[in-house]
């Protein structure tokens, strides 16, 4: 695959990208997103190989029924058109979004950020070349320049655009919803929360809450929030607290669950409002205490983002009332929030996580790429 | 059902209504669409039944599979929320959209237009009455009042309202492009074509024609342009110019296809390529020569409204030429367009009909008010 004969290159303008950005002083988080090493690379053609094996979507058949006056119809699965993505500092969404774009029958308009920008440069070149080289026509996947501009008229172009997709944060939600005058599908910001309940295992909800915060912090599908029923806190929130200070994690903890964290919280700082309704995408978390699955279900409501959301428990009735009650794209039971991924799903690659409810809700995969065309075939028929 | 009982009051109000329109001068479509007499609130009586009798989308395992670390992924159906739906003069859409709403277990905010406001009241009572004795819960159905600031918040209301269906024309599409923040599934003009190939079977043509232009002209699925192939255009021409004209049909021709007219022809207006691209939702056609069915399909992606068109064919390259080259919702071989309806379509009331690709096209029915979410069972899992 020519993503990774031409590694070396591809590595080289990244490391320029990743310099100018430390130079800049970027977040550390911002840079783990942009950095590409062999094993990012091998994982970015990994991805391609799962899409380009994936069942093609155009042309199936969702469902099909004859009427009584003898009509056909089909419901057939075609591509949307032109679909645009905006995202921000990781260069893996260009050969991610341009796979499933051109596996779904699209044309791709990409608008990287001016921090990868090197980085997107050359892998929409090396994407240009292998699909010239397939045959697929010129155009089909358009890399922008970073300029806000360029952006504001793709999303002001109704019926050349069929769909945008921004990946970003809550600013450019704000932007798009304020400006967008196409459709538009948010793969907005993670708010992800945890919640230990009264009948949890607590070694799994301690590797759990660890491995949901720290495995990658920078990433929309990483916990911000933990929040531990006040009948195991005072046994769970020492461990916790000490297990993810451990890990470098910053606390700021409500009062309650300060106190339950006993000497492991001596230098916490308290948790405000704005704490728990931020998505830190670092090694910081929000930690509180509730006293019952209901609360828990009512703070997820309220300050979540509407992403993934995992209880810890052996309580089938708290389980259940926790998948319903949250309002969010993946309600986990028992099971780390980082898997809402459409690699881990099984879905290949996704363009990005849907935090809205229409269209696409989760990772958006090959099929969301689609829509829907109704064929139908009469003899004469008329009403 | 308390709609039959209790029509003696409902078609009083809506006479109402209708004779105010009348003093209006409203056009005759739109007082087509206000009227409601015997026969249309037992239709509407009957969709109410038929979404009634309808599965429970809610609920529905849409896929479920396990991945490789044992993690159990059920896609399930669950409400969008609250519902916004903005209508013009159709009364029957407060019960079509209120029944398909609480069927799929959202909320329902209606918006309808004041020329229908005595109507609407009354069918929202009515609705209102019925959902309390059920037990539905009071304010699950909310009818709004006609003036626009009303409208305008609700159109603004991100994170309250989840969708807003608005069922009008292309200046109410502009004013919500323009406007709204809230997730929005445009349920547009039909800008609707019959083209009629050169081996149709002229009398099926002919049929299909009348029905789709003069069955009921003052909706979105009638047809607005009919389009002939050059070389059935002498032989056909003159007999639909002649039937349509008998059913009281303005025409407005091209060049080519009033020359190909004859004697039928003599009075018809030459067409302007606004012609073509109007919705005249009413008793006017505009009617155009092509050359072959390529010619048909760039004609119908350049002026229509991608809602639903009609080829007349006996040829099979041509059906499939067309069913796959025209981008709109509904493309139908030897049928009318009057079909395009979630009745006909065996799918209940409708709750609008999309010309978008987004989530919804062509007909909105129960499963379309409901999104996904992930359910996922695990036993521990860590990335």
């Amino acid at each position: 695959m020519a993503l990774i004969a031409r590694s070396r290159e591809i590595i080289a303008e990244n490391a320029d990208d990743v310099q100018a950005a430390r130079k800049a002083d970027a977040p550390a988080a911002m840079i783990d997103r942009l950095l590409l090493d062999d094993v990012r690379l091998e994982g970015m053609a990994d991805a391609i190989r799962v899409v380009a094996a994936l069942p093609d979507p155009v042309g199936v058949v969702e469902s099909g029924w004859r009427v009584p006056n003898g009509l056909e119809i089909l419901a057939t699965r075609v591509p949307l058109g032109v679909i645009g993505v905006i995202y921000e500092g990781r260069p893996n969404v260009t050969t991610d979004a341009a796979a499933l774009a051109i596996k779904s029958g699209n044309a791709i308009v990409l608008r990287g950020s001016r921090i990868a920008e090197r980085s997107n440069v050359i892998l929409g070149e090396v994407v240009a070349n292998a699909l010239a080289g397939a045959g697929v026509p010129t155009g089909a996947v358009t890399m922008l320049g970073t300029d806000r501009d360029e952006m504001l008229e793709m999303i002001r172009a109704e019926g050349r655009i069929d769909l945008v997709i921004p990946r970003g944060g809550e600013e450019l939600k704000a932007y798009l919803t304020e400006n967008a005058r196409v459709p538009v599908i948010y793969a907005a910001s993670g708010n992800c929360h945890v919640y230990v309940d009264e009948s949890a295992d607590l070694d799994d909800a301690l590797a759990i809450i660890v491995n949901a915060k720290t495995q990658r912090p920078g990433v929309c599908n990483a916990a911000e929030t933990l929040l531990v029923h006040r009948a195991v806190a005072a046994e769970f929130l020492p461990r916790a607290a000490a297990a993810l200070s451990h890990e470098g994690v910053e606390i700021r903890a409500s009062d309650a669950a300060k106190a339950a964290m006993g000497d492991a919280g001596a230098n916490v700082r308290l948790a405000t409002d704005e704490d728990f309704a931020t998505e830190f995408l670092a090694l910081v978390i929000a930690v509180g205490v509730v006293d019952s699955v209901e609360e828990a279900i009512d703070h997820v409501n309220r300050f979540g983002s509407g992403h993934s959301e995992a209880i810890v428990t052996r309580s089938l009735a708290a389980a259940q009332a926790f998948q319903h009650g949250v309002d969010s794209a993946c309600v986990y039971v028992n099971a780390s929030t980082r898997f809402t991924d459409g690699g881990e799903f099984g879905m290949g690659a996704e363009i990005g996580i849907s935090t809205q409810k229409l269209h696409a809700r989760g990772p958006i995969g090959l099929a969301d790429l689609t829509t829907v065309k109704y064929l139908i075939t009469g003899t004469g028929q008329i009403r």
